[in-house]
């Protein structure tokens, strides 16, 4: 994402993927690409040029490519800080944290930070009466115990910071009420969760057409293959099951019924980057009569992500800068399980987007 | 769709399927399947009630509705007229069909008489100079030589008898400078072309989500394959292709720009009524990475085209009741090939007919 | 199955399906159609007539063919016995079992009785110490603890009482040292396990494909919907890991070592009978380049069943007459996990079921 | 293909995909990779470096493997002569041709040269008597017009040198009466046409299984989508006529019967070399009950062809030094439609090839 962002400004590549240099987008004010600075957090040390080698290897990036995005990598590697780590009061860890972002912010002299949360999928969190209120939180946060899962702790410390956060990852981030309170406290949106990339991109866009068809929906199957460190950790049933759990939500909506079927998640890791699923309809038109319906979708997870985190973050700029506080409902269009909004139906989330933008004073 | 309709007045089915039966469009004011009267024209002898055993064997209408809506297929066989047959002049064959249908609404006692094209799809008609006129095409149709394709002849006759007329399938029909004048100076409504029960169908509900998205279609194969008379009529390679090119219209207009592939509509008699459609996409997104796509239709023809046939005789009993003269774009939802109208998003076409039908006085 | 033996005998269908009226099995001496007399032991009392109703309702069996048959039917129903019940001896309860088939074979004057378990599948059997030797075995089922599962208890009274016996699903059945050596010594052969109807079926002809093209399969995973019964009984974990333990065998045996991916089992009551699979399978050619395949099965598993439970009655009328005794390896052709072969290559075993057939004196 | 042989060579790539490396044929006396030398004619001057570098770019060739085998491309472009041109006698061309073949094969000392067509297709060759004998053949290719297609004319030309000759594609080559009689009276052997690497490939493994189960195959369809120089060529409806004749040949002479359904060739530019292919078969099984089966290959056509190239052209070798004269019917499992055969079920042709190999003195 870092060297597709270096690649844009550059006019190295085209923004395809980009929705944000689309015609309905364009002159909307959102930062440009050369105005984005890239930093971060992780827990491991392998540098962002050594994973790009990688994505060059299985075809993701095009060889002259990575020669050239090579200093925008090493430009990014050196803002990056090592992640929430365990021991000590989680307290402790996010006032570390809370310090490299207003650091970052103003060394380099920047009009505003958005925290993207792009780490590996957590397993659902336990409830906690300490998630219920923003007091009860802090508090809670000085105790030896940790209260929160790390995407939770990212998100106290980002907002802390006075930084706008989205949650990419099905992990609980910013979706508890004591964080929605402090959003809100501080006057900063927040936006979420799990970006929609491929099979749920898919079935958001089809359900639809089997609801305004008065077509009844009986079962809906799917299967996804993926390898690469989202296929290993979604292996782990805890993990994927958050992942299930925000992938199944939009169907029920749509459709405004349950329907059979279930989802599976397998890591296949010789499938690397490049997911595919397959998913299997059956419905039933006039007379009961039976017929079904499948696709499959092979996609490239890492390109298809790329560019809506570039989105997301000139949008979560737009929206800082105009003073939303709490979910972005608007920004449901970007993912499974749209914070704020029950809205799952792909083209009405398009048009919340647009309209959203174009209100903009 | 005459069973059909004699079962859901009964109650004896659920309206699957049907539009005009969802939350949506519910008192708007549209008659009730209980007022509907069947009739019509065909060049075969063989009765409904036959056709519906042959759909009763295979799998389509439930033995035991097959019994109970027996009367009503006779009642319906028994309005059925000889349809336009050649020899003579084409003039002197449209006003039997014009006597036709003013006395069916006489007898009948009927508000209004919709005319509705559901018979066999014609090839491409030959351009003629009368067809850019009323004037010269009333004219020409009292020469000997055959003027109009028998899908113009019928709509100009429903026209001319006062009846709004639609174009179920992609033969010319009403979409000719002449008729048009036709249906304007008598103010009437027509609409068409050629229902989309299928692969066009999920194309325009898909295709708008790579648009959204900012992906980047390069390709975009379709393969049908079906049985059934219709099967066999598409077989002809001319009959084809004006279903093909019905198809391919709605791809262009939506992605703004062409893509490779092609369509192919294969006759595969041991399939009958089972169309099976199978269409491959491959897309771009960042950096240029290469994806692709598909999908597997398996629908019932006839069960996906009867509601929208009935569908779209009560949404026309209210375009007329509301005086609208000419195309109505607004029906673009239920066509491949909309007249009127050069939108074929799905979605888009949806929220039009909805506002169009919460317009109405 | 009943219904179709009735069809077959009476010229109603023509023998689809069944291997053993190919031309290659004609004259092989094996008994007629006419010749089958059914019975069975079952734990329900819904009679085969009503079952055959649910065939037909969901377009299994033709309705004037379900007319036709329905005496077979009753007369099969008049020679259901209650099944394996619990509670007693097991030993005792087999001491009943043994007496009916004994009963059936005399009353109705038969050359032999076959017996070819088609309940519902069990969940793997836990390992005990009397399933070893025939002795220990004897002595544990005249205790009060039930130390066979049903299948396998079926298993024994079959061969007790002198009657080949069948596996036809993956449940344990005769696959247990004791029950081997009861065959032997009774001199009476026995088959299974788990027919091979679908997906597994495909697979163990394609797989070969890719063995002699020295394709390297890097991963196949598969998910296979069904409802009825079998989708209902596999849908409890414990059952469907018989199944897929069963499934996955072939594939390594083939291919001479482990591939990546996993095997779904779902249930989806709304297909019915209608088991639809999807297999994908990633493979690396000449310079490792990646490419991938799918299949996707759409079968109606009673359909594919049945003719097989008749061509192994026939084919194991035949090797009892034969004097085979214990497994026949050569019967791998129909089944998911051969017993007595490790041959899993669709081709090669029916060479050999061929030739085995052919030799017979 | 010379970049792979090279890789193999130098022990720089498996020989995935190579059969002739299998265990079944190690030690059967074939030639190693590290003797074969290449050559050719062409009628383009594009060097093969160049041609490698597009694969490369296409992600075939690894990029460090194309930098090494280099001077492997270099000396075979080195040993391309211009191909058969237009314009003078056939005859005159032919004898051009041999010369060529006769220097290659004394300037670099070989044992045999071994002629393989591996140009792009062409369109069916109009049936001529001069085609029916050697000697009116020749007096034929004397004269001003050209009675040969190129390929039969290359065929002449290696038969005429004593090289054995194998038709990669569908063209005519060496399937002429007059061309057998050469390759006999010259104690000769061919082999051909067009070798099976994708959806031919799947449907002789697969069809087989329909037949041995004694299901009821009632329509076969294909779509092969594919771009490259192959799709560019195929997209002549002419020479796609060739391909498509080869590929239909195979099901028929399988199943015993024919089949509903057609074979599409479509040029989608955007795939390049990953061949699609989607196959649609329905089929019978018990009582009439239909069920259908589809898959979807994607394969890359010059990774699954260059392995072939290379085990063809050691069998061959083997089969010229055992003096075999005429066509090589063994060698029919290469090839969608083998010369000198009428076996096309894969795993026959498999057993075939290795008896033939195995009998070898
Ligand atoms: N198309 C997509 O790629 C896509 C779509 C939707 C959601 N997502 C989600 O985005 C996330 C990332 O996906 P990916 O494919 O890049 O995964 P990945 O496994 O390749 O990368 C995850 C990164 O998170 C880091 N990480 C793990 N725990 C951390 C912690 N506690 N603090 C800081 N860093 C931590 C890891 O070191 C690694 O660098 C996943 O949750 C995935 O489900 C991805
Ligand atoms: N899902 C669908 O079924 C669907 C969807 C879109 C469009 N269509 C179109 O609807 C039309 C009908 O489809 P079908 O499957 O019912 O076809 P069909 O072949 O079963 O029936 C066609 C009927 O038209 C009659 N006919 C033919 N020529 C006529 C003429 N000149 N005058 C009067 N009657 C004539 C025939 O006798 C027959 O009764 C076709 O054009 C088809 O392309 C159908
Ligand atoms: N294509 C196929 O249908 C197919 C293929 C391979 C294997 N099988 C196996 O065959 C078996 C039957 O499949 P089905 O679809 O007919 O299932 P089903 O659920 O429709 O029928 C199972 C029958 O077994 C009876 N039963 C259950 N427990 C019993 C017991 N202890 N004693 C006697 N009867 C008992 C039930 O009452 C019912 O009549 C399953 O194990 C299935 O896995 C079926
Ligand atoms: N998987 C496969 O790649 C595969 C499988 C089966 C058959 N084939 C057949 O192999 C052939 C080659 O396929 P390709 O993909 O390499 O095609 P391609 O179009 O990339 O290459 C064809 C080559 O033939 C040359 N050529 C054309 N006419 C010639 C002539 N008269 N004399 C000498 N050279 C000539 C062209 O210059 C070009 O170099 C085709 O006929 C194809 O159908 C390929
Ligand atoms: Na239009
Ligand atoms: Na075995």
């Amino acid at each position: 994402m870092v060297a597709g962002a270096a690649a844009l400004r550059a006019g190295l590549a085209p923004p395809i993927g980009c929705i944000t240099e689309s015609p309905d987008f364009r002159g909307a004010g959102l930062p440009g690409f050369g105005h984005l600075v890239f930093g971060g957090h992780d827990v491991t040390s392998t540098p962002l040029t050594k994973r790009a080698e990688e994505l060059t290897r299985s075809g993701v990036i095009p060889p002259p490519l990575a020669e050239l995005v090579r200093p925008a990598l090493d430009a990014a590697d050196s803002e990056i800080r090592p992640g929430a780590t365990e021991g000590g009061s989680q307290g402790a860890v996010a006032r570390r944290l809370i310090g490299d972002l207003a650091e970052f912010r103003e060394r380099r002299g920047l009009a505003r930070v958005i925290v993207i949360n792009v780490s590996s999928t957590e397993p659902p969190a336990a409830p906690d009466p300490a998630h219920l209120s923003l007091d009860a939180l802090e508090q809670a946060l000085e105790g030896d115990i940790p209260v929160l899962p790390p995407s939770s702790l990212y998100a106290y410390a980002a907002l802390s910071a006075g930084c706008p956060y989205i949650d990419f990852t099905p992990s609980t981030g910013a979706r508890l009420p004591a964080l929605d309170e402090l959003a809100r406290r501080r006057g900063l949106p927040y936006a979420g969760s799990d970006a929609k990339t491929g099979e749920t991109l898919v079935k958001t866009a089809l359900a639809p057409m089997f609801a305004v068809r008065g077509l009844a929906v009986r079962s809906w199957s799917g299967t996804n293959l993926l390898g690469g460190g989202d296929g290993a950790t979604l292996a782990d049933p805890a993990a994927g099951e958050s992942k299930r759990i925000s992938k199944d939500r939009a169907l029920a909506e749509i459709l405004g019924h349950q329907v059979e079927g279930r989802t599976h998640i397998d890591n296949v890791p010789h499938l690397g980057d490049w997911k595919t699923a397959w998913d299997h309809i059956t419905f039933e038109g006039f007379l009961g009569v039976r017929m079904s319906m499948q696709f499959t979708w092979q996609g490239c997870d890492s390109a298809l992500a790329a560019p809506l985190v570039l989105d997301l973050a000139r949008l979560m700029a737009r929206a800082h800068e105009r003073g939303v506080a709490g979910p972005v409902a608007e920004f449901g269009f970007f993912f499974k399980d749209p914070v704020g909004s029950n809205e799952h139906r792909l083209h009405a989330q398009y048009e919340s987007l647009r309209q959203w933008l174009g209100q903009g004073a």
